[in-house]
């Protein structure tokens, strides 16, 4: 497929890393929340096989904190999630999804509970600081909604406990999963938590201070050696095939969370006051249309830039939105929405692709 | 400065034109309202003087419209820019002012009023339809909001009158700066409006079948040959000059109208009732501490992809935050942020990058 440059601007935003990734072996870009996002160091498959085996650190600064503090925050934050918060403890994580008042998705970021009154919404990539802002105006309530400046640090991979541990000590060890703590390194502060968007284990690390950051950073690496330490970013083979969704790519505002088999964050039987929740509970009456499944197409390289439809002779079966070659599976393999009767998960369909019909099935998410 | 390519996914939608520029010769592009917009055809300058001579055709679609249309849909428009809309006319374009309730920026759209009930907001790159569903859901208003499937072609350029006349006939001849009608090619109906992001002339063609427009897209080139008509994209240099503002470079929403010398488009003294208002009141008792200006900067190339500090001595004159090498005056020029202090348009300043340091000069926008 023929490539393109970006063309960088203010608009586009650097990191405090891009220096250091652009050095080491960086050759892509997207951009997610009006900022540079990494997206390959050479060969994707290459980078694959080393986060499944040993530690990467990247650059996901485009992943943005909304920081809504203040009396009514919580107030805020439940009107926006379909997920009771009033249970959510401080030092905790929690994926979320914010939907509006249609029931229709609009980002699915990871809620940190910092206070009883401060929230970070570690947002995917739409402007849900401008949601917040508006409903908070017309609802009149007392918070104070920023984006601060948080660059994450993700350490991902098996190895990444090791190499955490050797720079901030073993207490990191005792984190459990969506957990956060803080922890200190050459006198800085550092609020890590125990997430990540791979399956391969790891931390997130929120950078408050630049230049402390970049210090842990270069640490890292240098750490890091023993372990064999790579440059990485969020990878496309590793995170379809664990079913890892991508907000804009899987999802839309088209979609409704039982839509996207995110049944379990949506709490209907609470007390939770939240926009939405009529429409989801109409949903949830009705039962769904469309479902979002693994597919798996014979072919031996895909790029996709707006979802394409499967066919199952002139019926419409779906459409495919994410997909890439997979090693592992040694065929394409890709994340659909596809119509209700066609769940049937071992379903044949037909895909065009330049003129030419390839074969492709339905399977269950996560791929196996 | 080194290059790295922009990796593509659903998430940065492509557009009907994509397959059509990437064959004719496109080398970049960046993201823009989560969607693809080309940004160079080969040399920069060369397209800057082409674009100043003869005409081009530009893949806009990143222009997206926030169609808001109901009951309350006037009042909604009004509640989220400064401009007072009370007077607005149907078949009108009007640049205004999206801002939020403490009058920071949000975005600069052009708004068409296409029936009085019914709006488009052309907008930069902020997710505008976002702040709009949070608003009309905390205020409780009557209204649909949605992102229409309207992929907008630019021509600009001063032989851009010629070449619509030679399709559309000669009625385009007869509209006005930011006026719209509506305007037949092969018994499909497009809305066309005298507009497009650069000072050279032109025409926005809102098209809102993509069939349609395809056929039209490829009309555009054949007619156009005899006017030299070349693909192209929103000119970087030629923006600086004309000193288009760019939402996300030029402003953020830690500025306000005021600091970006955009007075004419803020009503104080009507009873438009928008959010901000008193911010702004405020704002214009008390005067601004910082306005965007122009700089020239004594170097021949540069790349900005954050702000840059800009010095007298050790005192901080202001950020540039756009900039690029004018062949016309023969150096850089750019759009800064310049703090009160230093507003007086001689000043001198002096400016970092790479180690060593140059000398520029504030100036008024338009360059002159």
């Amino acid at each position: 497929m023929k490539k393109f440059f970006i063309s960088k601007a203010r608009r586009t935003r650097d990191t405090p890393y891009t220096n250091r990734i652009e050095k080491q072996g960086l050759t892509s870009y997207t951009v997610y929340n009006h900022m540079l996002l990494p997206t390959g160091f050479g060969l994707l498959e290459e980078s694959y096989f080393h986060l499944k085996e040993h530690v990467q650190i990247w650059d996901v600064s485009g992943e943005r904190q909304v920081q809504i503090s203040g009396k009514d925050s919580a107030k805020l934050v439940q009107k926006m999630t379909c997920r009771d918060i009033s249970k959510f403890k401080v030092g905790r994580c929690y994926y979320c999804l914010i939907i509006d008042d249609k029931g229709g998705l609009i980002n699915d970021p990871v809620i940190l509970k910092l206070k009883e009154d401060k929230f970070w919404i570690s947002i995917a990539d739409s402007d849900v600081i401008l949601y917040a802002k508006g409903l908070a105006t017309g609802f009149n309530l007392e918070v104070e909604i920023i984006e601060p400046d948080v660059n994450i640090i993700a350490v991902q991979g098996p190895k990444s406990s090791k190499l955490m541990e050797k720079i901030l000590g073993s207490k990191i060890l005792e984190m459990k999963f969506f957990s956060f703590d803080y922890f200190t390194f050459k006198n800085n502060n550092f609020l890590i938590a125990k997430s990540g968007w791979s399956k391969q284990g790891g931390f997130e690390i929120y950078v408050e201070n630049r230049t402390a950051g970049l210090e842990l950073y270069d640490e890292l690496f240098l750490t890091g050696k023993e372990f064999n330490v790579k440059p990485g970013c969020p990878n496309l083979i590793e995170r379809i095939e664990s079913a890892l969704l991508s907000c804009g790519n899987d999802f839309d505002n088209g979609d409704n969370p039982f839509e996207c088999g995110l049944d379990k964050y949506i709490d209907l039987d609470t007390d939770a006051d939240f926009l939405g929740k009529k429409a989801l509970i109409k949903v949830s009456k009705e039962g769904i249309k469309k479902k979002l499944m693994g597919v798996k197409i014979d072919l031996d390289q895909i790029e996709i830039s707006s979802e394409k439809a499967l066919y199952d002779g002139n019926n419409l079966v779906g459409y495919l939105r994410s997909a890439t070659y997979s090693p592992t599976f040694k065929k394409v393999v890709g994340i659909a929405m596809i119509n209700k009767e066609y769940l049937d998960k071992s379903r044949a369909f037909e895909f065009r692709i330049n003129g030419k019909t390839h074969q492709g099935t339905i399977c269950d998410l996560p791929l196996i």
